[in-house]
């Protein structure tokens, strides 16, 4: 039986690993947070039955324990609920699907509690992957990813053979090919229609700014122990390989399939055995091409961006990353242009304090001087 | 230490073998064996300074003695001198690069002999599979594939999960799009003029019938133990995917590479160590697009006749293939037109005296049986 907390339980990830734990009677789902989907979060603690819950405000935690007060569930709020989740005795492996650095906390407390992680929060390694990935190991814990690339890298490995070269594959979003110009005037409506997946919000602008792409190959860099200069970034629109490891001998191991986060969701929690059965399969007679090209650094300045914080490490992928979670934000609600996104980013980066090696505290503060820094600016 | 004794060593996997051991110091090649040049073995002995040599007709092995009498190398000629060769007590591992169904017993004495074997005669396993795949398994020997499709497979391998499907990839060769009416017309030269790949003669016909895809399949499915019909041709004409393998879960492991055949070699000698450098790598950046489409088997007959044999099994694949040696002979020596190629293997297979489980005596016998057979149909 496999004993699964789901930190994000409301949202595409944390929905779809629900599916998966309906897909198999061996999983017993023993905790769940939510944010504030408060009627969803209600289904599925009657369908699943977890003995912890969490929800991020409390007088939203007030409403659910009475409107469950029939069953037998423990209901908690804020971070402590959320490490209440991610910590409960019950669970072998976490599934970090909240989106965000508020993933940051409640991942180090699990890993700490001796789970295996089913990471599908890349702020966790983006900000912290310089304390998360010695705990691991210190603490014997599996990180298993769950971001499509990164599932496809982790399928791709030969542990009798050290990574050359990671070609991190990118759909290029829904303005790949877009002039400088043209990215100018695109509108929230725009950056919201991702070609071939079907995601959070928060992701999919982060897809249409190549930012996604840029956290990812922090993320790969920690996760895989690779140098930032070791992974390209290979456009690859149709969305069919989901990305590629080159060995020493040049040889390239890769991993296709249809674009459906199901498969590495499921890959995270079963691993090493592959059980999840959709329909749906790469059909190389109706496929009958598959585009390669190079991402436009200079159109797509968030990745530059990102790269460049990526190299430089310290504080500065936090500060990033801080800084897009708070432009996003502002884009999603129309505040913000698309092209203000990366402009915000670049200056709060360039104008934080560096540290070389933040602790969890430094980079909760370099959070809320992010913040505090660009509500100062005026666009 | 790694001592080899190579079965063809003038030939092309041959020569490129030896290109292999000149670029690694642990490599000791202890028997080599030619057809018919001389010349080129000659220097090669006194390159690599091997124990035993073989040679085809006694009247090369004696000329050969005579000119290297100043060397402590036996020759040997005939059968006899290719299992001296395959069975050489000081090699490690045997790489069977002959071509034909002449490979067939220095393999079998080879495993006999307890030698791991890197597998570049696709005919051992396309006629006696069914013989060598549990007598390997019996002695314990190891069977590393050499051939670049079947080296892919095994690179994509998961020893947790079995293979679903096989996607065998092909380039299609030289005719690849071509009609039946255009077909009937191509000359030697057109069918010699590969793609993509540099190979010796006789498989570089083959793959203009494709009759090498379908011996390919039949190999693949006695290598890993996957039935015929859970193979599929897929084309994709740059030769860049060498093969992939599907899982349960739907999610494919593919191998990509550019068409260099020392790849293989390199990894079926040191695996599960990757070497081999070339400075030929895949570059995304420059390659824009793979295109796949699915082979026409009412115009490339001969697969459908090996796809046919592959399923029936017993003795059909060994008359396919010997009636396929016998006819790419005589089309080399321009004795027939390129579509006589899958003709005459059609008749002979209609025609033999079907056996389910032939011996390997059977199988010699079949192969005599299919020429004499073949030298009496007028076309």
């Amino acid at each position: 039986m496999k004993k699964i907390s789901i930190l994000g339980s409301t949202g595409s990830i944390g929905t779809q690993t629900l599916d998966i734990a309906r897909l198999n009677q061996d999983v017993d789902v023993v905790a769940l947070s939510a944010h504030k989907n408060i009627d969803l979060l209600e289904k599925q603690i009657r369908e699943f039955k977890p003995q912890i819950v969490a929800i991020w405000e409390e007088s939203d935690a007030e409403l659910l324990s009475k409107r469950i007060k029939d069953l037998d569930v423990k209901v908690y709020f804020g971070m402590e609920g959320l490490i209440k989740v991610t910590t409960a005795d019950a669970a072998d492996i976490v599934v970090t699907a909240v989106v965000g650095m508020i993933g940051i906390e409640p991942t180090i407390a699990a890993i700490k509690a001796g789970k295996d992680i089913a990471l599908a929060n890349k702020e966790t390694l983006v900000c912290a992957g310089h304390i998360i990935m010695p705990l691991a190991k210190d603490m014997g814990i599996n990180i298993y990813p769950v971001d499509s690339e990164h599932s496809a890298i982790f399928q791709c490995l030969d542990k009798h053979n050290p990574i050359k070269k990671i070609l991190l594959t990118a759909s290029g979003g829904p303005f790949r090919g877009f002039s400088k110009e043209e990215l100018q005037n695109v509108t929230l409506e725009d950056a919201l229609k991702h070609p071939n997946w079907s995601m959070g919000k928060k992701i999919t602008i982060d897809s249409a700014t190549m930012i996604n792409k840029g956290l990812e190959i922090i993320e790969a860099s920690h996760l895989f122990d690779v140098n930032i200069d070791d992974i390209e970034v290979v456009i690859q629109k149709e969305s069919i390989i989901h990305s590629m490891v080159e060995f020493k001998d040049n040889g390239i191991i890769a991993q296709l399939g249809t674009p459906d986060m199901k498969l590495p969701i499921s890959y995270a929690i079963f691993y090493p055995e592959r059980r999840y059965i959709s329909d749906d399969r790469v059909d190389f007679n109706v496929l009958s091409t598959l585009n390669f090209s190079k991402p436009d650094l200079d159109v797509f300045e968030g990745l530059k961006l990102a790269i460049l914080a990526g190299k430089k490490g310290g504080s500065a992928p936090t500060v990033l990353n801080a800084a897009n979670e708070w432009a996003v934000d502002k884009f999603l609600n129309k505040k913000i242009r698309f092209v203000d996104i990366p402009y915000l980013i670049g200056l709060a980066v360039e104008n934080h304090k560096f540290t070389e090696n933040p602790s969890l505290e430094d980079i909760l503060y370099l959070k809320q001087w992010t913040e505090d820094y660009l509500e100062r600016i005026k666009i």
